[in-house]
């Protein structure tokens, strides 16, 4: 079922300090940044040679990704993204197996204009997973 | 001076619950178990398309992993490993930029026979960071 590693999340409090310090400590090359309103997130991504690193900060008061970071302040990894072929038939072996999606179990419209689901960390190891169909 | 993302880290309470989970329900390609008690882990490796996700269960006493499951009992994210040209060119540059080696400060081998370097999770938004020269 699993693809290629679309990509790795890294929640982050401020992304102007992250961006810097991938681009400029770490001389990795990053996009502009992106504000997805509707994902309650700005987003930079850091493009590596196989896979990239999506840097998340929160926007608006809604953000999935506030409460991670009043437990996390520093910032940290916050999810893996897995790129699925038939994201619907994915689910549906997902549950069978027992593992439970978040959310009303419908795909939504990701960052990348592509289906998505979450699969709940508490039956992955502490793991959040995230699929998209490619 | 970032290359490919080398592997995604996991801590893993049990590694067999764990590769059963990654095989079984999300149906990917795992290796068989390797005991390396010299890095004070047994893992498992997830072989994606891209990269792979080394799962990780402590071994011994000294587990460099121990106080992280600890922390976070389920498992989680442990840390991202990126591969440089260089990673004693690397070191120098990061320090000069004011970022932390940990241990000596000289690079080990690591659990794929080549020579690794640790970040301070603090100085990369608390993500923990391993270089590997390839």
């Amino acid at each position: 079922m699993l693809g290629r590693v679309n990509h790795i999340a890294i929640a982050v409090p401020d992304l102007s300090v992250a961006a810097a310090s991938y681009r400029d400590t770490l001389g990795a090359r990053i996009s502009q940044p992106q504000a997805l309103p509707e994902h309650g997130v700005t987003v930079v991504f850091v493009e590596l040679d196989n896979t990239k690193i999506e840097l998340l900060e929160p926007l608006g008061d809604d953000s999935p990704i506030r409460s991670f970071l009043e437990k996390n302040p520093s910032g940290g990894m916050h999810h893996i993204c897995y790129e699925v072929q038939d994201i619907l038939a994915s689910r549906d072996q997902l549950s069978q197996a027992g593992a439970r999606v978040l959310g009303s179990g419908e795909p939504k419209i990701g960052a990348h204009g592509k289906p998505v689901l979450f699969l709940h960390p508490k039956d992955f190891q502490g793991t959040l997973i995230e699929l998209e169909q490619v």
